[in-house]
């Protein structure tokens, strides 16, 4: 008898039938001999609905009763589905976070879990009960109600699942996996039945929205096994693993992508020491978050040139920032580019199969696709190219390494 | 630097707009110098809306689900009301039941409040805070959430008061303030300044549907004073006293009645003890609740005629076991009415007046309002008359006390 975690999204109990078809498929897990700790979102367009009467009142409310708002959300949920699972003879008890101590810091509306208290949920899994866990919420050491933003549901299952030490933590949403890339573009993606915990990590942190990257973290810090089902559709998902033998013999797992880049480049800064720092401080100081970053010698030897990208909405102010700085560094000129994407194939095969880097290239340049940045790191090559090469350049490179088929 | 309780029920709290005039109305009390606690219900719709919900799923949901549900209508508008408090400048803080410790006993839906710590209450009070509390609901000791059922937010308030031994603890409702009987049978009916505690007992209990019952036990337990005012009016409204000099020297505060009340008699049971509790046993089995009951031997001084009343709903299913009881003890015969009310005369000035039961009998008999039922207590006295004579009854016995002009 394995003890599972099961998380289920806004969409998942939007509605009173899909609370009545979640709680169906709890019923199903624990016929079938589980011990079952079901965690909740609010229903969707809850959220909504309460930030619409906090505005009604002020534009930017306090944090802290915004929290004490937001956490009604979910509150209402657990209700909800623990009546559902008593309505066809499934014995559930419901929990907000506060009362099953879910500690995290005061950090109200993207708290931290620091820690949770299982005892009490592991004394009514014992008592043969369904218990049900409201997801997105805490408390903090002085007892003040605190959220964990948008998305935090997924983070208070992983972290309800280390806590109670689950065999498994299984996240229904409302596709029924992680594909080798996004289905939309390249409908040849294939669901992978197993992913390990890194490339899960490299592929939230590159868009693919499948988990929030928090709980993949949470996960991976705590080795809790992960799995994202389908709350609609019946089958496996698939299984986020710490076995890296586990996985099939694939060397690349799959490829994300990033839209809504941009890229500015400032040409012909005199090199000198620190000018990474000059460059790059006021970005930072004007709280743009940079991802990647690329820097050159020019061919004059005497100056260098540096590539970064940032979020698009963030691309104008940056271009200005940089204009400035180039006028201090008396760099030759600014350029700027809002047309970017960024393609990314992970995989943790990459680490023994040497030659993959080159095989991209060679795919994409045969597509005619103009590489404009590359980064590595040890399971990941990311590449920037232009816009409109992004579902080309995605579907050559699912083909290139015929991710369609299982390794 | 008096410290003040103040509650503001569903209708006072119903929108945005009205939970910003009630914000506007605390800060006012805060800024004449006194300290202020806050105590709200559900907007109202908002627990109708939950309920919605819950019999979606069930017809009867589990009473501990059912009360997780609906605490969450409460601490919807605590956030809300702290967050037009802050808007307007005004420090304030929200805590659920759970929050500040409103320990109940475990009767989901219908809690008993056997506790509150006000430490933590106290300390945001010293700290210049106005302090907003979920009325309605607390935690059992075993952290369960707890409801005190509806119109449960006057005791909380009550109980909050007598927790932080609060000066005074202000009901705001849509009224403004207790009268001597009911405005809309009686146009000339009189807003009492001040009512004793004992009275506005009676009151609440023959009907008068200004504060819940339990709150003003509560408040004479704990000796805690009460004002119900107007949330839409200005105004002193009435003050709930313990001092009977305080009162104005009146005979009579005021005329109570309850209407849907019906009348049920057997005639002729062979007298031997014990013949009380068969004819109620029955009854009080099927959870039926028994108001008046008057005894008499009959004119054959062997046998006697037993009266009693319950509520108009519960008639019908009275009248069946009373037919049943009566074959058992070979009674003569059953009789009922269901269109009777009962009017009651309240005030403890009858402790220290003879003669108010006779005027009170000549004021009915001189409009041919015949007297089905007499019962009697310290401080009030109660009689049945046929329906239809309500209104001029009420009017007659308003003008026979004078309770149109201050004592």
């Amino acid at each position: 008898m394995s003890l599972i975690v099961q998380k289920y999204g806004g969409t998942s109990v939007g509605s009173i039938e899909r609370i009545q078809a979640v709680a169906a498929k709890v019923k199903q897990t624990r016929d079938a001999g589980h011990r079952v700790v079901v965690v909740v979102s609010a229903m969707s367009g809850e959220t909504d609905r309460l930030l619409g009467l906090a505005h009604g009142i002020q534009t930017r409310p306090s944090p802290r009763e915004l929290d004490v708002l937001l956490a009604t959300g979910e509150q209402v949920t657990i209700a909800l589905m623990a009546m559902a699972l008593e309505a066809i003879d499934c014995p559930a008890r419901s929990y907000t976070g506060a009362q099953v101590r879910v500690r995290t810091d005061s950090a109200h509306n993207k708290a931290r879990i620091t820690n949770i208290d299982g005892g009490r949920v592991q004394a009514d899994l014992d008592a043969g009960q369904v218990v049900v866990v409201a997801g997105f919420q805490g408390i903090d050491e002085h007892g003040n109600i605190t959220t964990l933003g948008r998305g935090g549901s997924d983070t208070s299952a992983v972290a309800m699942a280390a806590a109670l030490k689950a065999d498994e933590c299984q996240i229904y949403t409302d596709v029924d996996g992680v594909y080798t890339t996004d289905p939309r573009i390249e409908p040849k993606a294939r669901r992978l039945p197993r992913i390990t915990f890194e490339e899960m990590l490299e592929m939230a942190s590159l868009g693919s929205k499948v988990l929030q990257i928090r709980a993949v973290e949470f996960a991976g810090k705590y080795r809790v096994p992960l799995r994202v089902l389908s709350s609609f559709a019946e089958g496996e998902g698939t299984l986020i693993t710490f076995e890296e033998d586990d996985v099939e013999e694939a060397k690349i797992a799959g490829i994300a992508f990033a839209k809504d880049e941009a890229k500015l480049t400032i040409l012909g800064v005199p090199d000198q020491p620190g000018v990474a720092h000059k460059i790059l401080g006021p970005i930072s100081d004007a709280n743009i978050e940079v991802d990647m970053i690329v820097q050159n010698i020019a061919a004059d030897a005497k100056t260098t040139d540096f590539t970064f990208t940032v979020h698009r909405n963030d691309y104008a102010r940056a271009l200005e920032l940089l204009q400035a700085t180039a006028q201090t560094l008396s760099a030759r000129e600014v350029h700027g580019d809002e047309r970017i994407v960024k393609v990314s194939l992970v995989g943790v095969g990459m680490r023994s199969h040497a030659g993959i880097a080159s095989r991209m290239f060679e795919a994409l340049a045969r597509e005619g696709i103009n590489i404009r940045m590359i980064s590595t790191s040890e399971i990941k090559i990311s590449v920037v190219i232009d816009e409109k090469y992004l579902e080309l350049g995605v579907r050559a490179l699912h083909d290139a390494f015929d991710l369609a088929h299982a390794g």
